[in-house]
This record gives C-alpha cells, structure tokens and sequence, in this order.
C-alpha cells in the first residue's frame, strides 16, 4: 500500500461510515418526531444492528492497519489527514477498550430508555425512569472504567464532552460564576420586578410555528438545508453530514417566548453544524468539535444576541404580524423585559440566563455525587429536590417538573451539562472579541446577522473537528479564555433593567 | 456447520438485513416527508452506501455457502425455512447476475430522479424529467437483460412484481375488461349524470388530517404502529418489520374525498403488512407477497368497503362532524352518490372505480411499446395524451396531470401498474368468497371492521410471502381467479346508482 492508496481508503472508510451516522441520526429523529408510539423496539432492533455494524468497521483489523500505517507516516499527511488519524485512532483504542456486546447492549437499552423516560415524564413518576436510569449511570461508569481505569469517571466524561475539563476545573469555574451571579440574584430579587405579561397568552400552533421559521430565516438558516420538528425536548442533529441538519422545538400554547428561544438556540448549533468547511462532509471532520464550543454557538444566538435589546427591537414588528391579538397595547422594550425577566424556577430550559448556571450546578452536583458512587440513584430525585431549594429556593412540586425535566441521562449523557455553563461563558468572551471588528448591535438592529455569521463561520465554524476546543478557542479569541467577560456581562445587562 | 447452526446463522443474516431495510425504507420516507429539499444529494450518498453494504452482504460466499449447505438439505427443513432459503436463493441468484457498480448507479439514480420528477410535475415540465426517465428505462431494460435474457424485458419486470404474470396474460386480461367496461361506461354517459358537489368545498388541512386519523380507526389501523404523513403521492412502507408501518396521504383544500380515498386504499395495504404472522418478523417472509395481492386489499378497502352504500351510510355522521359548515343539507346517500360519480377524466389515482382500469391500460400500453423499443421515451407525454383520448376520450392539458402525474416511473417501477388493475379484480373475487361467512354489509353498517379484517389476516395477511400469489389466492378463493367477479360487481353496483 503506499500513501496514496491509503489516503483514499481513509477516505472510503469514512464517506462509509457517514452512511451508517446518517441511517443512525433519522432513526433517532424519526423516534423522537413523527414515529407512531409503539415502535422504540423495532428501532431499538435495526440500531442494535447498525451500531454492531459499525463498531465491526470501525475497529477491523483492515481498519487499525490502515490507521496505523497513515500514522507511520504522519509526517508525509496534511494538517487534516494528519487530525482525521489521530481521532480515529484515539476513538478506536476507546472503542476497543470496550466489549462489543456491551456496547450493542448500551445502545439497546438508550432506546427503550428515550421510551420510558418519555412515559415517566408523563406520568411525573420517577420511580418508572430509576431502574433504567441505574443502568444507565452503571454504563457510564463501566465504560470510564474500561477506557479510563486511571482516572475518575467523572472526569473521563466531562473531558469526553469537552476536550481537557475535569472535576477541578469545573468546581472553580462553577465556584467563581456563584460568588458573583448569587448576590446579582439576591440583588435582583430585591428590585422593582418586571412585568413578563406580553408573552403569555393564547398562541396556537400553527402560528408558532410560522413565527419559528421567520425566525430561522433572520438568522441566517437556510431553510432548504435545515428542518424544524416538534418534540418533546428541542434539540438539533446532523443526519450524515452538514448537508442536512434538523432542529426541533416544543411549542408552549400559552407562552410563545419558550419555542421561540428554543427554535434560536438550536438554530445556533445548527448554523454551526452546517458550516463545517465542504471538504469535510463524509470525515470524521465534519460538524462540531466539542458540546462546550456547541454550547457557546447556541447559547450566543439565544442569549447574547437573541435576547439583546437591539435583537428584540428589531424582530419586535414580526412577533406583532405573527400575533397581532396577543401583542396589542404591548412595546418592544415590554417585550425585552419579559424575555429577560430573572427569576429562580424550576425547569432549565425555560430559565433566564442569570440563574440558569445555578441549574447547571445542581446537574452537576448531582453527577458528580452518583459517579464518584456517593449518591444512588434511587436518591437522585430527592437529592435533586434539596438542590433545587438550597441553590434556587423552589420547592418542586412534582417529578415532571423535577428530576425528569430533562433528556439527558435517558440518552446516557452524563457529564454534557456543565458544558452548557461554560458555553455560555465561551460566547461572552467570543461577543467581546467579535466586537472588536463586527458593530454588532447595528447587524442585530438592522436583522442582518451576515456579518455575525461571516466571524463566526471564520473563527470557529469552518474548522469543524480540525482543532481541539481548548485551541480552536485560543484562537479566535486571541487570548486564553476568561469567565470574567461572562461575569461582567450579565452584572451590566442586568443591572440596567432592574436599576440596580 | 450443522442444520441447526445454519438456520440460526439464517436467522442472523435476515436480521441484519432488515435493519438496512429499516434504514433505506426510513431514509426514503424521510426525504418524501419532513426533510428539508435541497438534501436528496446527501440521501443518495447514503442510500448508496448501505445498499452497497447490503449487496455485498447478500451475495458474499459467506452468504452464499450457508444457503447452498440448506439448500441441499430442504428436506430437513420446515416449511417456512424452505421457504426463506427459496427465497433468498431466488433473489441472490438474480443479483450476482447485475453487476454492483450498475446496481448502485442505480440507486443513486432514483434519489436523484425523485428529485427531478418532483420539480418537473411542479413546473409541468416533462422535458426536465426526460433525460431520467430515459436512463431508468433504460436500467430497467438491462436489468431484465442480465436475470433473464431468454424472456421479453417487460415479461421479466411483470414477473417481479406479480409472480407468473406475463404480457400475453395482461393482454387477455386487459381484453376481457375492455369488452364489459367500454360498454359500461357509454350507457353510464347517456344517463342522468349524479351531483358530487358535497365533496367540494373548502377543507383545511388540520381537519382533514382528523378525519384521516378517524378512518384510520375505523378500518381497525393500530396508530401505534402505523404512522400518516404527507406527501405529494401517497404510498405506504413498512420501516424495517411489521411492526412500524407508514402510510401517506395528499390533502386537497378543495375535496375532502381524495384524501379520504388515499388513507383507506392506504390503509388497505398498511393493514396487510402489518398483520404478517409475528414470528415473520425480521425475515425474508415478512410483509406482502406480491404488487398484485397488495392491490387487492387497498383497493378492497377503499372501493368494494369504503365506496359502499352501507359504509358511506356508517360514515355520513363522522364526515358531517369534522365538516359541519360543508356538509349542511347533504344526505348520505348525495355522498354515496358523489364518491360513485363515473366520469372519464386526467387523474389515475382521483378516478372511479369504472374508468379506473381505463387508466392503468393507458401505462400498461406505453411502457410494454417503450421495453419493447417500440416507442421512445422522448415521445411518451405525446403518446399519454393519445391514448387519454382514444381510450377516455379526454384532452390532456398539461404533462402535470398528464404522463408526470405518477411517482412510479420515478422510483424506478416499470410493470407495477397492471398490479393496480389486477387487484382490483382480485379484491372482488375476494369479497365474493368473503361473503360465505361473514356479514360483510352490517359490519359495514356497524363500522366494525373486525370480522372482515379477521377473514383478510386468516386467509391473506398472516401468511406474509410464505406463498406465491397465486397459491395463495387459490388457497383464498378455493376456486381459480375469475376477473368476472369484478366485472359483474361494477355492472350491477353502477346500474343501480345510475338507473340504467
């Protein structure tokens, strides 16, 4: 074999590969959308099989050959075969770490999991998720102990999701976001409260969902390359390559605000997904890098810029066209303070953005706690509900709205959350460098996010898996990352509407 | 290997491949579904790798081997696994004998001409469909001359999707119908024309897709399991086993009837995949057998039930309920008489019962002249349009009610349609041997489906492709197959509506 050859089997072995994530990511999209109820056994069935199949490629003796002998020759690769074999080789010294069918029984149970999660929710009932949840956080563990003996669970996870974060990192980064947003909040809690009237209502599907896709069409979204589905919890997929990536919202009947900060958040991974450079479709390259760098991507659409006084101002005409009933009487600078409204609650997704990272943390906690086996899951709802007091001060009145808000663990994430914190802080700093050479309150004012997109496309996006995190960061912020910006951001916005 | 090794080794194989199936049929529903339109590039990426996959699987020595070690020994084998090894053996032999670079080429052709046929019926352009449709025929022509070049290339494609059919069969078939029908439908024309305008009017599509749920309910269709989407032509496929089944259907705004008639036709054929006997499941037995005997339930429960006096009587009040507005001052029988309105017209799948084999004759007709070379496919929407006059006496207006109007061409059906005919026969034969002991019209009358469908899965449905059609027809009928049930159905049925 020599270079060339092997540089065009990678190639193969990937476009392969790409084939089966695509078969993978609709069967997971099609369960969470539009399947009839009572088929999760009949995917769990062709999953098993297509994870089989590719765990059976991936870790082939054809395939270590073919690796090892690219890596023999490393120095003769460019920069991006150079990446593709060093991932690949990483992820198939994981992989095969791992006993095959523990694996295909991991998948298995994921989707009968999505299934009985769903039902749990439901019925509010806790008791219904644990015994899958328990296997599930056995799994986790199994598999750090398998890939990762030397280190702690928890830490084989959060680096899993975010390239070189561990337990350390996130307890001071965790410890300086609570020494300043606590007091932001007790201050907050004693000023004047604002009125968040003008989002609720009566607002019918159908016109929530015209409105989302208006939405998706300021950002920027192309509408021929992204779908928009309805799910119990919102969340974007790439299905195969960056050529077609779905984003899903949930539709609140008598808050339009929740589908509408949904539908820009997942926009905001989904222009991030769709924009990996073109020459990656079909590698190991395309799409994403990290959950944390995802997080910056979707949480800066939703936030930083979503719920921006010169965003609001400027979609304001839209959201009266989309309701003219429900807004009558109402401002655009109503509807920014509703949208901005601080206030401890119970569900995440539906949280501002000055206590969402105190909802992170009690993820966190309670992660942290069951993987290091000082916590059973059988104590998680209970545990949760003491968190949510202690952090927040609501009492939870019921598991739905509790322990089983989210589709995390029923999907066996476990260690994705903090992401969503340090995302958050990511795109703060990300804001504060883009400033520097994008007038960003004027694209916002005048609903052209080209200009936003364009830094965005240049400094993270195109890259896709080309860098690490922690690199790809470093360099398009110029600087080591610094929660600080995040901090300061939230103290003056914040402070500006409540007159604090 | 022993006998009990390689069956268990048969088992594996079926399984596995259906979860490609699962994910072919998936990807395909998708792309006619939700996704976004300008991903059908991405589909066929993948679409050609796992049916790429799947060939190889199939017909890999492996594969191979193990059916030839049960082959030679059939006698030691149940009836259903003799039946699984003649099945595989049958279809393995037919693919070794297309090469795969051609095999996949096609595929990708047909995401591809999807596409294509889609813009050109929106923009009633056959010219942009032209050069695809050339090369599907064309592959269809050589795909014939591969798996059996001692027969005429349309005779091989009839065989495919009607075990044993042939030209000369379909010719004699078509002849007898022609006899009766052309006559029906001239006395038909010189009587008191019947009033449909309670079917026309102003639906939306929220409530037609209601309603559509309802007759889904009615028919006995476990939601569950069988999902409905909207498509511009309705179909229906099982995803990976009985056991997730979708059907679709295509909402006019302006007649509640044609998609009231595409969800029971396709419901009809939901009804027969689903109810393959259990243990089918995952095997190469599963679904139906064969495009003829489909037929014969779609267009049993859309037109012997659903267009019947005693069922449109049961439905009248669910109608009037979903369409109050529409429906004041109209009877049941005004509907019964609207949905029997026989009139020569453009539309294949919006015809009548009568001049419905009209239609099918029309394509029957064209594509034996092109697989025999006697016709170009640059003169097809020249030739529709001819045969639209001469055999229904009509003027096509255009090639989007015209030779675009199907999706079969497209997909990459030639010598489908006849099944279409054929079924409709089947089905009243069916119905006439059905009558011996169950009480079709008060079931009807009732709405309760059971007892029929109970007949259908006893005699039909459970036996899945354990049988070739005709065996299993004779089996149903206890007698030969007699096209003057159907004949003698629509005489007496449509003399009486229209007095003549």
């Amino acid at each position: 074999m020599n270079i060339k050859e092997a540089i065009s089997k990678l190639y193969e072995l990937q476009s392969k590969l790409s084939a089966y994530n695509h078969a993978m990511s609709l069967i997971y999209y099609d369960g969470a959308t539009v399947a009839p109820k009572k088929t999760a056994r009949n995917r769990a069935h062709a999953l098993a099989v297509l994870s089989e199949e590719t765990y059976k490629i991936t870790t082939s003796d054809e395939t270590v050959a073919l690796l090892e002998f690219l890596d023999s020759h490393r120095d003769e690769l460019e920069e991006k075969e150079q990446r593709i074999v060093y991932l690949a080789i990483r992820d198939i010294k994981e992989m095969k770490k791992i006993p095959i069918e523990e694996y295909i029984a991991y998948q298995e149970l994921l989707v009968e999991a999505g299934d009985t999660w769903h039902k749990a929710k439901e019925n509010s009932d806790f008791e219904l998720f644990r015994p899958v949840l328990e296997q599930i956080f056995e799994f986790n563990k199994k598999i750090a102990a398998y890939c990762a003996p030397e280190v702690h669970p928890y830490d084989y996870w959060l680096d899993k999701y975010e390239k070189g974060l561990t337990i350390e990192k996130c307890d001071e980064f965790f410890a300086t976001l609570k020494d300043r947003i606590v007091p932001l909040i007790k201050r907050i809690g004693k000023a004047e409260q604002v009125d968040d009237s003008c989002i609720h209502g009566d607002f019918d599907e159908a016109s929530q969902e015209k409105f989302s896709l208006e939405l998706m069409k300021i950002m920027g979204i192309d509408l021929g390359i992204c779908g928009l589905g309805t799910t119990e919890h919102p969340f974007t997929t790439s299905i195969g390559s960056h050529h077609d990536v779905r984003i899903t919202t949930h539709y609140q009947r008598d808050n339009f605000a929740s589908s509408m900060f949904s539908v820009i958040h997942e926009g905001g991974h989904a222009l991030y997904d769709m924009n990996s450079d073109d020459e990656y479709a079909y590698t190991f390259l395309d799409g994403g890098v990290s959950m944390g760098i995802h997080e910056s991507q979707s949480r800066f659409y939703e936030n930083l810029l979503g719920r921006s006084e010169a965003y609001v101002n400027y979609v304001f005409p839209k959201v009266c066209e989309c309701f003219p009933e429900q807004m009558k009487g109402y401002t655009a600078n109503d509807l920014y303070k509703a949208i901005n409204l601080v206030t401890p609650s119970l569900i995440r997704t539906e949280s501002d953005e000055v206590t969402y990272c105190l909802h992170v943390m009690v993820r966190y906690e309670l992660e942290k706690r069951v993987m290091s086996g000082e916590l059973e899951v059988k104590d998680l709802a209970t545990e949760w509900n003491k968190l949510y007091l202690e952090y927040l001060g609501v009492e939870v009145p019921c598991d739905r709205e509790g322990v089983l808000q989210d589709s995390h663990w029923s999907g066996g994430s476990v260690g994705y959350f903090p992401s969503y914190a340090l995302g958050s802080a990511y795109g703060a700093h990300l804001l504060h460098k883009m400033r520097e050479s994008v007038d960003v309150e004027k694209c916002l004012a005048e609903g052209n996010f080209n200009p936003i997109n364009e830094w965005n496309r240049e400094h993270i996006w195109k890259y896709g898996c080309l860098k690490n995190p922690d690199e790809l960061l470093r360099n398009a912020l110029g600087e080591e990352f610094d929660p600080m910006h995040f901090i300061k951001y939230l103290e003056e916005k914040y402070s500006k509407i409540y007159n604090i």
